[in-house]
């Protein structure tokens, strides 16, 4: 939010829609103002968005020449949303990165155990020889083709929102065009349209990270059967969960979290998707589905990619046993 | 189904893997079969999948010769998610006709209505004043994203499924991929490596749809609004929804509808999420997720642009009434 | 509906609120009346309720003496949320007879293998030798909670709804109250304040019918586990689903439909649990939700009912693979 | 969790299963000690509980002679779900009183305007006239019944929980039973069967809360219409929720937080339900999403009743403007 009124008044200035002393002095405030959530509680509770309270605390730093060339012309929500999407732009840095490594280690597993022979198994029973490589392919596949989603859906979803009180720019008359292209050059995201009440591409992209947890769902389900005591083929982490009352135990705990984590994140996709009913203008009691549901999908997207991370990268593969319950299976069904 | 078994089989024909014969007489008679639904529930609850009973269903009207080339090296799931894919092509382009229409209604609004001033709302208060065309653009943009976003899906969704009993191709030996190429062309889908165990794809497709209805479920909140008897902006559909007890009430029934059928493909959309997490190489415990979710989505969202299409083609839209609304609000706040 | 228009009129008759003769007719006529979903199908359409088209479908037959007495002073609410009702209260009749069968078979289960040592299974992992008896348990305590439960919601869920126009039952002056409680004793309902907005009950009933399929689907996700190939210590069925590709195999079809009709169950009581947010005096756009939920609940609790009633009366046990497998724990675990 | 230990202790000492002097200083210290949920993360991350951890911070302070009899014989598991328990139980004290706060201002809102005449809405129509207190009632008469159904659950709710490492009580021989009875006596909790693969009661209960929220959201929603600019029939606080870019602006934001609430927890309850598909004799997949929704679910439900006692306390009730709206009514459609 800082970050959006700084470049606000940059872009601001650099139109002559307010004074250049107020965009500096803005900017040099703002760039050493530490605000904490707490004090924004109470704010938030009374007026239903943070906005308020945050320009009050800003204000108390600024001379009263500046003070008046603060978020100028602009509303809440265009603060809030471009925030939210700066936050976004980070977050997918950060995924991509834990993405990409995850991928890493898929393919080299892949490459160390892809042509190893193991049982497949359809519902639940014994079916027929496969290789360890399909197992790991139906983990990396859909992967890949999330990279490909993201980098579509990017041009969409990386967006500045400028749209003052009611969406619609006029209090900028001529210049809101050119402000909505400034500002979003200097923060480095999309020129759009104001979309403050079309949630669409939110939407678009929190399914993207359930999908995401999905197929990390998949991955842990499918080494808790392979980690099975009966069957053994895998050990998510030697020395990995300890039990308070059985010391024999070396529990898959990673896993469990990855598939409690997709479903998590497909109730909260559903919370999402709710949000794009958005009535009229603004609409509060749709947007604090979002709110809740998207740093949470954020967070847990993040924490079961380092699971991922560790179980593709510690994950001891049993090739021994994988080959002995072939074996056992082609001698009881010839 | 019955177009999976025709293509397959002039497929392995051309590849010489069946005789041409056993491919013309499966062709020649599975045109004509008409098998009804009820024919194979007592064999859908008792295998979990219909195709053991569709099979034998076909094999009854075919040569003891021809017999053994139906289906051959394939697997229920081959056919049914092939099956499945051909019904969302069919789906796919009955819903964008349907959408293009919405949008050439929404586009013919905005020219007839755009300019018309009226009220923003914003947390249910009267805001600022705007013009209708800002509201038509709400439910406008995010259609022309959908649009693109469902052109960038489709090389992603419309795959042929085939990899045989546990997706590895192996009976066909070196055959394999120039089977699933030939069979791909004839059903005029992709080809693609076997993704039985990768449930990604239909998962982005569903949520496509359910943004889709949560943009007409805004649409509808948004008429659900203007028509209420004190604002009176907009009627429905002159001579609507009449009620049982009341004979003065004109019931904007559609725009209920919508926003109804928003939150229940949210809902649907959850339950699809976690068909991702597909255990092993086969898992029903999952894949009956989308058994139940995908055909009532596919359904929910055409009847969706049927609402809307009346919607946008029928609503009255009360001109004098928002201009008056206009004038009180300036005359108010002044 | 038919069978609360005839009620209601003979109520009215007994409170002298019409004439006897138009009660005896409307009983006459409507007890032998069908009308097919399809004939109301066009008016729920425009109308957004069928009750509409349903009453002029009864007037035809009517004499135009007893016409303007049928439905007097009720509303479409009242007939379709008492018919709702009726039909929960005939669902009830039957879920309970089955949910005793199926407690019967448990505790037969129970008494035949309840003493049988077998493995307890923790996160996946073997953990310590418990009886056959305490996995029943698991599935048998929660369902004998479940007729408590039930037993004690009847009292406020199985009401009458009457209310009129805008549920102050206002039309009726002081005979209101009287007219709710023949109704009530005619329908063998509880007699009840008009609920119409208050939509609490039915969502404490719909989430005993998801606690119910949750119960069920804990006893196929075990089942499961059982009677993977490499534990088999139980069979769902001899001679259970087969595979059309694998012919070794007995696939567990009913505990994985178990697992699913669990999740889709708890993803429409999500849909039911939102309709208590029923704006104003009426508010299709929440109600809509529970004639979406409801209808399926039943039929997927019956459905899942008459599977856990196969498995429990069908499943073999294998207690000496269950001995055989705790042998082998306690000689690698001493 | 420190509580469960120190009843425990206790219950043991009595019973004579550890000494007396274990058992006092395990309460001695217990009862001073602080752990702060920091010192758990990284075993929790490790074992997939924080039980482990959590024992030996605490082991790291009793003595070499008492170490060995703290946690005797018990498992993560009973530690965590009683402790589970007692923040329930805890938090339904909490809710309780705030419940009856809140229905106490209902109760006080009817008495005073009660019979204030004002417009029904019927799918967003103005119906006819009804009072003000019709609209309480709404609110009121399910808050009542949540109160019975609270009164019900509490029996099977409030129990401890206590079975050893795989439920069966093995590792206390005879003494089981009595430990569970004095242990819950301590607890104040029901005695109990173990139920730790039971989970249908915690599902309840957190329906229980959904249901409340629900109805809390109907106020909303309903407060949110009486409270738009254009009919203005209620301010649901003077003073209220301000905007940062209309000074003009009064916004309901509690009364959109109450909305936005229902359908979050809506959403948690879903989570919940699938909690109950507990495979085996523990799944911490399952139990996860207990441990995700529940906190959630009675903080929101808190938050809301917060909200809903503010409204109810503070809310305009513009009489003036109901009367004038039935006239205007009344006048129209006569």
């Amino acid at each position: 939010m800082l970050q959006f009124e700084m470049a606000l008044s940059t872009a601001q200035s650099k139109l002559n829609m307010i004074p250049d002393e107020a965009a500096t002095e803005i900017n040099q405030i703002l760039s050493k103002i530490k605000i904490s959530p707490g004090e924004l509680a109470e704010g938030t509770l009374k007026n239903g968005v943070p906005v308020i309270t945050f320009l009050s605390l800003i204000k108390e730093r600024l001379s009263s020449a500046t003070k008046n060339h603060l978020h100028y012309g602009t509303t809440a929500q265009d603060v809030m949303d471009t925030a939210q999407i700066l936050i976004i732009k980070d977050a997918i840095a950060l995924i991509e990165k834990k993405l990409q490594l995850f991928i890493q280690h898929l393919q080299k597993l892949a490459d160390q155990y892809g042509n190893v022979p193991c049982m497949a198994r359809t519902r639940g029973q014994l079916a027929m020889p496969i290789t360890f490589g399909i197992k790991v392919n139906a983990w990396l596949l859909p992967l890949q083709r999330q990279v490909e989603r993201l980098n579509e859906m990017k041009k969409r979803l990386l967006c500045v929102q400028l749209g003052g009180a009611v969406g619609n720019l006029s209090v900028y008359q001529d210049k809101g065009e050119a402000l909505v292209k400034v500002l979003s050059e200097i923060l480095q995201l999309q020129s759009s349209c104001q979309w403050h009440t079309q949630r669409d591409n939110l939407s678009e992209f929190t399914n993207w990270l359930a999908i995401l947890t999905g197929v990390l769902g998949k991955l842990g389900a499918d080494v808790l059967v392979m980690a099975q005591s009966e069957i053994s083929e895998v050990v998510e982490i030697e020395d990995g969960g300890k039990s308070s009352a059985m010391p024999h135990k070396n529990n898959p705990v990673l896993s469990e979290a990855l598939v409690a984590t997709a479903r998590i994140n497909a109730a909260l996709q559903l919370q999402q998707l709710q949000s794009i009913v958005h009535v009229n203008e603004r609409d509060a009691a749709a947007w604090i589905l979002e709110w809740n549901a998207i740093p949470q999908m954020l967070i847990n997207t993040t924490t079961a990619l380092n699971h991922a991370i560790t179980i593709a990268g510690k994950m001891k593969i049993n090739t021994a046993m994988m080959q002995h319950n072939v074996e056992t299976f082609l001698k009881s069904n010839t």
